[in-house]
């Protein structure tokens, strides 16, 4: 069997065949489009068409096409209720795509097909209750319960970085305070990180951000801890007690056998991951601190191939 | 039809027979034996045989056994797993009722078999997704996905009480700080009183615990509350605020359409149900706010009626 799956996400537009176990064929991907729901749509449906007819016999042969929208989907009426960074708005995408090819379409919430890729063919790979943690610019999330996505009554489920855990944190987007996202997404990092050099010299952070403050980010904490330097591994074990915190809450409230840490801030560096999985397994109710805490291993692909995985059904 | 359900609980062990509607035929109930499982066992088998020969006729003509257990189910093994309030430690609790009565026998985690009796029979009634919040001396959950009880991997999905919204708050009986139930259960009620009344005597508060400050429970401080003190009425306030602030993370993370409030705290008034159900409105994200703020309908029978109606299906 093939798929065609897109991930539509603010900054990027990717689209790519996939066959049944989660190989992917081909691949393509665009700047997404932010004039307007019309112009978007279009260039899905080009992006989509141009993959499947230049590396399959065409539309007509795919066995399902699968969306993943980085915004709330109600999953019963196809529609993108909101979308924080697409040009969405109550918008009827299933139904306008599957005009457009004549075919089903499946849309689903981008960090939730990211969870079912992980869940399906990535991290938690076997493992039937599955929760991902996305810890990038913000901190996005999807439930998985016995392999299926859990999607709420409106769609609304998976908001792990809009969980309280301090109400005398930081103000978050959102509008409250101490949200796990405002907390320990990279925005948070780089803020600690340009507060603790101007406080010391003695760390290589600066060095990295070629010694302009306001160009640290979490990816310049990330590089100067892997290069052993002590503050910046502060700053990230810090911000992983947090996660773990995080973390800990889901296994108790969840008790999911894997709970994946994926996104940009995860990348390259072990120290969240292993501060979150002693935080867990020191902290959570038994059996709830049995989870496995483990690295996303799909990357960016996880969307495309949770998306696709929707069609095999 | 007809159902046998027990609620086994750390003061008391109750059992009723059960129509399928949810109606209550006859009911019996006991102090719960804690001298061992053999004795406790014992008197489960010992309550529903009497209940099932008096008022039915007899052990045979049940439709289905279910028992609800405070304590932590394998659903697999049919085991407690552990108790803290019963003498039940990887306790195979099924399979000894089954060779009891010689019958198949369903055994639930009483939070969830309550969330269970509210969602299908109570303030729940035709939502899919329900969590309920029972506050009392501890707080206790029960997460109801597409009607379905959702149990996690290992049985220990629910624990709301134990979700951390300070990481600088009171220490909780789970060795964790500023969980949920160290903020705002029954005891943390108490304390917040006892600490206001040293340092006024404009309350009536005092007077309904009899002057003593040590007798001051959650019940005086709701009972003051509903006659109209406004320190009492304040101290309510407060730790509904943190309620909500919990029910908007539940909001968040799942989506449900309905959260109930549960257990003695919530006994007769309506300032804690009033100030939660403002918190999600105001704070959690957009669908999740929607979510309906209740009451629980069945008082102490939910936990019956969820065990029953696991029979059901």
């Amino acid at each position: 069997m093939i798929f065609a799956a897109c991930d539509l996400g603010g900054t990027n537009t990717r689209a790519a065949l996939i066959d049944e176990t989660g190989r992917i064929l081909s691949r393509v991907s665009q700047s997404t489009l932010q004039s307007s729901a019309d112009a978007l749509i279009d260039s899905v449906i080009r992006l989509i068409t141009a993959i499947a007819t230049e590396d399959c016999p065409g539309l007509a042969a795919l066995d399902g096409i699968a969306v993943a929208v980085a915004g709330t989907v109600d999953s019963i009426s196809g529609t993108v209720v909101t979308s924080p960074n697409l040009p969405f708005a109550d918008t009827p995408l299933r139904d306008r795509l599957s005009a457009a090819f004549g075919r089903p379409v499946i849309i689903e919430n981008d960090a939730l097909a990211a969870a079912l890729g992980e869940a399906r063919f990535g991290a938690g790979r076997g493992a039937g209750d599955v929760v991902m943690l996305a810890i990038g610019t913000g901190i996005g999330g999807g439930i998985v319960v016995d392999g299926r996505p859990y999607r709420g009554t409106a769609g609304g489920a998976g908001e792990i970085g809009h969980m309280v855990i301090d109400p005398a944190g930081p103000l978050c987007a959102c509008g409250r305070h101490g949200c796990l996202e405002a907390m320990a997404a990279g925005p948070a990092i780089a803020a600690r990180a340009r507060a603790a050099v101007k406080k010391t010299t003695d760390t290589a952070i600066l060095e990295i951000a070629g010694e302009d403050i306001a160009a640290i980010t979490a990816e310049t904490v990330g590089r100067a801890a892997a290069a052993g330097d002590p503050l910046a591994q502060g700053i990230l074990e810090a911000v992983a007690e947090i996660i773990g915190v995080g973390a800990a809450n889901i296994a108790n409230l969840l008790n999911p056998a894997v709970i994946i840490l994926g996104g940009g801030v995860m990348t390259g560096d072990k120290i969240i991951l292993e501060t979150a999985r002693r935080v867990v397994r020191d902290t959570a109710l038994a059996p709830n601190r049995d989870a496995s805490i483990v690295a996303a291993a799909l990357g960016g692909d996880a969307g495309l191939l949770g998306a696709a995985s929707l069609c095999l059904k």
